[in-house]
């Protein structure tokens, strides 16, 4: 896969792709990152990226050319007919696991970041072709947000995880909150792991985590529940948990 | 401002905070970031700062030592009672502007990035204050989680955004999403700049950009207009762009 980065501000990029599993893919050949900073596409002589508004108002708005003439660069090099043209934007859809999952089958991502300005219409409506939101917060631009979606795209790459690195469950692939997880040591300054943890009872300790699965989805995301699959012991359970909050 | 952050990848922050906004605001003193490898911390010979779960399963459990050590540590250091501590999870509580305007009338915050890890519930239960998600999607630490906190607290202190800084409109600040917005040139490629706002005509300009907020976001965030307290006329402009769908 290949992942360019479209953003004023490259060198927010260094540390994030050099570590970690970002890092390991890359060496690995699984995935190219590329960060390329659009003021370099700029055709007027002060390299000014954005303008005022039309109609007025505060702030400045991101002007088409540059970023048109940088993707379009990016097509080209790459002999990318179709990338996904990725907008950071607070008024995208809703980034979630599912798309994720959705992007990690492209060949050639671009992400395009502003960073204070607004986004003049056109580049929304004639050269990108999602609109993504990490959720309802203001950021200062779209290079954390470009980050979040390229960390959780390149772990689903096969071979991007390897077995250190895999989680010990990953929330939401069962669509439950994970139960709560104890290690070494079972007393630490007088606060103890719950013996059914260390009975050596399979049967128990299965039992106990899918029940604090159930609680904690149960009080904190109770909206996770609606429309679950569950079992008719998980249902008999989660009724359990109800009546002891 | 003090912000603490307990990392095993403290190089994945160097970027972001040497950049835009967050390194104007540490260089005007409003903020001071500091980043700890809590492997330090360790008391194990072999700086361990993670052990197999009890009750057996796949993954690693971070221990709770070397965390309780380390912000305690920073506690003494910075002479702060009670910070809040925030651990960055997919079990939190979802964060929002309303959260980040919250943590900003804070003096210190300690952020306690996992990476690939689960926590051990006694460090969820007793040493952190917060527990936040940034949205339902899987990633590979709670780094990028604790720099999109940082970054959308840090813009609300009191003198971090500038002029040219200030959005053209923060969105979620009216409740609804931002309306369309263009610059030069008025014809891009033949893609052209709506002709009311060329217009030079104020009135029909707002009342062009009320209905186009409101267009957006009952096209793409109807949950935000629930509850929503619209005048008269916008509530009359809402029908109308629920018919023109």
């Amino acid at each position: 896969m290949k992942i360019d980065v479209l953003s004023l501000f490259p060198e927010m990029f260094t540390g994030v792709f050099g570590s970690s599993i970002l890092k390991k893919s890359q060496e690995k050949g699984l995935v190219q990152y590329h960060v390329t900073d659009f003021r370099e596409y700029t055709e007027n002589k002060h390299r000014r990226v954005d303008d005022y508004p039309y109609g007025g108002g505060a702030g400045m708005v991101l002007t088409p050319q540059p970023l048109f003439d940088a993707v379009e660069a990016l097509k080209r090099e790459n002999e990318t007919q179709q990338p996904r043209v990725i907008l950071l934007c607070p008024q995208g859809e809703r980034y979630s696991q599912r798309k994720a999952e959705e992007l990690s089958k492209e060949s050639h991502l671009i992400f395009v970041c502003g960073h204070y300005e607004g986004y003049d219409e056109r580049i929304r409506e004639n050269l990108v072709t999602d609109e993504i939101s990490i959720g309802d917060f203001v950021l200062t631009g779209g290079e954390l947000g470009a980050m979040v979606v390229i960390d959780s795209v390149t772990r689903l790459l096969p071979g991007a995880l390897g077995n250190e690195e895999s989680p010990v469950k990953d929330s939401f692939s069962s669509g439950m909150l994970e139960h709560p997880q104890y290690t070494r040591p079972a007393d630490f300054r007088g606060m103890k792991v719950p013996e059914v943890l260390l009975s050596g009872n399979h049967k128990n300790i299965e039992e106990w985590r899918v029940k604090e699965s159930l609680r904690r989805t149960w009080r904190r995301r109770p909206d996770l529940l609606e429309g679950m699959d569950l079992t008719p012991q998980e249902k008999k359970w989660l009724e359990e948990v109800k009546k002891e909050d």
